[in-house]
């Protein structure tokens, strides 16, 4: 099983540096400081999310940020993949797979209610790979955005 | 402009009996206790959201909870519309869209960067209504989400 490390401060650096990549290849333009800004209060503690990196810690394969929120129906705390990251070159080998099953049993034992994400419906691998490990599609949901400046 | 009032937990009753009127309309079995259970972190300044009462405090014609969540890729908060209630015999005057002005209008001073929602795409009314107060459906994107237990 794929080992999970609860990220801190003193990874920020490899982080920024993993977040880039994950920019990078999603065609998004980010900059290193609004890179770092955007991690560090899920480094120090915030109660709105946490990030694991995956596999070892002198040279991670890749991060997990969740984000956590209030949900009223349910009465407890929703959880979101927020972004999940691999190295190009450990990809198909497993390892996401396993660290969704890990993060499960973990946010589980913290008393997390239910674990959502967003998917591009037309990513036929990301659609297949999520539902493997268990999660459904909210059928006939959409979402809806405006952005506040 | 509908008023928007802050939620304290003073308003703990109306909420309950608010919320459950709201899921009695959506077919949902909720109990009372497990209401007020729900609501309680949100009255009691829970970092992970906020419930406004529309109109008059002394006679509140519905409420909106809204909830908080660290987004990564823009570095700030964003806020989803949890839940919008409005007493059915005020529908139709324009108090909720009044309303959203006015959130999006506090939100954006408090430094939100993004309101999101979740609609069921049949509703054609729903779909039209956030649509007119500036809400653009998120295209191509779906939600996945796993019950923990």
């Amino acid at each position: 099983m794929t080992t999970l490390h609860l990220a801190d401060t003193s990874h920020l650096d490899i982080l920024t540096h993993m977040v880039g990549a994950f920019r990078d290849e999603e065609g998004i333009t980010s900059d290193e400081d609004h890179r770092r800004k955007a991690l560090l209060p899920l480094l120090k503690g915030s109660p709105y999310g946490v990030i694991y990196l995956m596999g070892p810690l002198s040279s991670p394969l890749g991060y997990i940020a969740i984000t956590f929120t209030w949900s009223l129906e349910f009465g407890g705390l929703d959880g979101t993949i927020d972004e999940l990251y691999l190295r190009k070159k450990v990809r198909g080998r497993g390892i996401g797979t396993s660290a969704i099953y890990r993060l499960i049993k973990v946010l589980s034992q913290h008393g997390l209610k239910s674990l959502a994400l967003e998917v591009d419906g037309r990513n036929q691998r990301a659609l297949q790979f999520y539902h493997s490990t268990g999660f459904r599609l909210r059928e006939h949901y959409n979402l809806m955005v405006m952005e506040l400046v």
